[in-house]
């Protein structure tokens, strides 16, 4: 394993070190239980908007915490869920008496840590709203989770209902846009390589040198099959037609098209997908009117991507277009 | 050799059509010579300001195209530097009236070129000044280069520049900026793994499984020394004591930190690294103004890093802080 880290079991503090020392402007850390939480928080009579995870995914969650996206995230340990104590230590931070909405991946461990969480924060008085993501089409069930997994479009609906909060619309409503964008939003990923945790020291499954994965997980879950590398051509054709056909998305639809990198893939690369994703839906009549192309939502170092497709409408647009400032997103500030 | 293209001899090609589709706002790109414009270019009585270099360093230099810092991009092949002909094309394209600044990092092709694009400019009429970028304190001489390579103190000279011809500076003026750039940044970086160029099919260089090249350039060139991977405090305070040294930067300096990451090393490092930079110049008593995490200056897949300085005063900061609207860097706008 080759890693810049100091000792495995330090990487997630030393990191949070770095994140505090590096945006003070944007976000306060708090460890042990360990939280990233916006720099003012709680803001007054706004919904406060929190995710968590394990670590391991930078920059999601901890470097989407900043004004119009999230209040505060929970970082677990790598690939380990975050505990029910982190997450109800942000629900406090981030109350500012309009209620709190949880955005929950759909992995075993965050869905029960976040409603227990929950449950502590209802029994002090404060409302709680939980939407789950799981919008990866790959597989109906996995490793760590029953039902599909939630991915790529946790990204997308961070930024949107971060919007919404920021408009100051109620709880309700904040949680509506949200599962609007989980109803909308599809994804599939695949992988050309393993990655390796650090706390593991070996990486977390083997690939052969000429095979890839399709359908592969954040955490390298397995997918729906693995086989010879193709051209990427061929690779987003097959992607595409199963996240294309599983809404199903139409012609005429306008989209938000998201190429996401799994950590190790370099962007030029990226773009290429993103060619190859923007001649295969217009070949359909889908038109994409806006994207996203980068590393968002990572696994460590793994080399791969996923694409994800998010239906727009009006409202959805308007709330992608707001400003935001964080580490990992910003524009319009 | 895994990778997301279809030939080894398309992908710049691919990658440019997924530019131009992905960012029309920001930018067109032209085919034939390979050029990446502006959208707006030229804008009429602002400086010019072009860069260009081999493809496989991205976001560097088409994704730094737009209001703020670069007019044009002349992308060579992977790792190859682009034709005087690209360069010439770009210069014209972005004339304004006020005379171009070329911003060429210090290897042989790229001076050798774009000092013929900048005769062929001059002869019909086109004011250029050119600007050489040499702060890799790794090695004297290198591979490609005669002198020092330039590194990671290029993006900072792109979007310190970029925001001087935006407030309409003349000619002379943008390019003593740009120099001041140069004079005030330093930079080292480090290799866990090589690359590969795709039309080469293999890794540039080997390095064994517990080994890493400290001064690496950003196409795998030689750099001071290979030895055992070491904790990553360890490996900051060897590359750090190289940049703080060299100028040297002194006790009550002010500076930007610029922890880059080469394309395959995770988010999650790069703030770990972060974090031993600033213990690292809190003990010295130089004081972070502003940083910039992430990978900016890449080459391919490689996992690594490098750390540049750059002294700040408090015309650099008006012009950090400047708006930027990028698809690889956007602040204020």
């Amino acid at each position: 394993m080759k890693k810049l880290i100091n000792k495995a079991e330090d990487v997630v503090r030393e990191e949070l070190q770095g994140v505090a020392a590096a945006h003070p402007d944007l976000v306060r850390v708090q460890f042990d239980p360990h939280v990233v939480i916006r720099a003012d928080a709680p803001v007054q009579g706004k919904v406060g908007l929190i995710s968590g995870g394990g670590s391991g995914h930078e920059p999601m969650h901890g470097g989407f915490v900043g004004m119009g996206m999230l209040d505060a995230a929970c970082p677990g340990e790598v690939f380990t869920s975050p505990t029910p104590d982190q997450m109800f230590e942000a629900t406090k931070a981030v109350n500012g008496g309009a209620g709190v909405v949880h955005i929950v991946k759909n992995y075993t461990g965050d869905v029960m840590n976040f409603e227990m969480a929950a449950d502590l924060a209802r029994a002090e008085g404060v409302e709680v709203e939980s939407v789950l993501v799981d919008d990866d089409v790959a597989v109906q069930d996995s490793l760590y989770t029953a039902g599909r997994r939630g991915v790529g479009t946790t990204v997308l609906m961070e930024k949107i209902a971060g919007a919404a909060a920021e408009e100051k619309r109620p709880l309700a409503d904040v949680a509506a846009v949200a599962r609007k964008v989980n109803d909308f939003g599809r994804t599939m990923g695949m992988a050309l390589t393993s990655c390796t945790v650090p706390a593991a020291g070996k990486p977390t499954f083997d690939l052969p040198e000429d095979e890839m994965e399709i359908g592969i997980g954040i955490h390298g879950e397995p997918g729906r099959e693995r086989m010879k590398v193709k051209p990427v051509a061929e690779i987003v054709e097959m992607m595409s037609v199963a996240v294309v056909e599983d809404i199903p998305f139409a012609s005429g639809d306008k989209v938000l098209a998201f190429v996401n990198g799994m950590g190790g893939t370099p962007l030029i690369e990226l773009y290429v997908v993103y060619n190859e994703v923007n001649k295969f839906l217009q070949a359909r009549g889908i038109e994409i009117v806006r994207n996203l192309i980068g590393n968002y939502i990572t696994s460590l170092e793994m080399q791969g991507m996923s694409i994800t497709l998010l239906k727009m409408d009006d409202d959805l647009l308007k709330l992608w277009d707001a400003p935001v400032k964080t580490a990992g997103m910003r524009w319009g500030v």
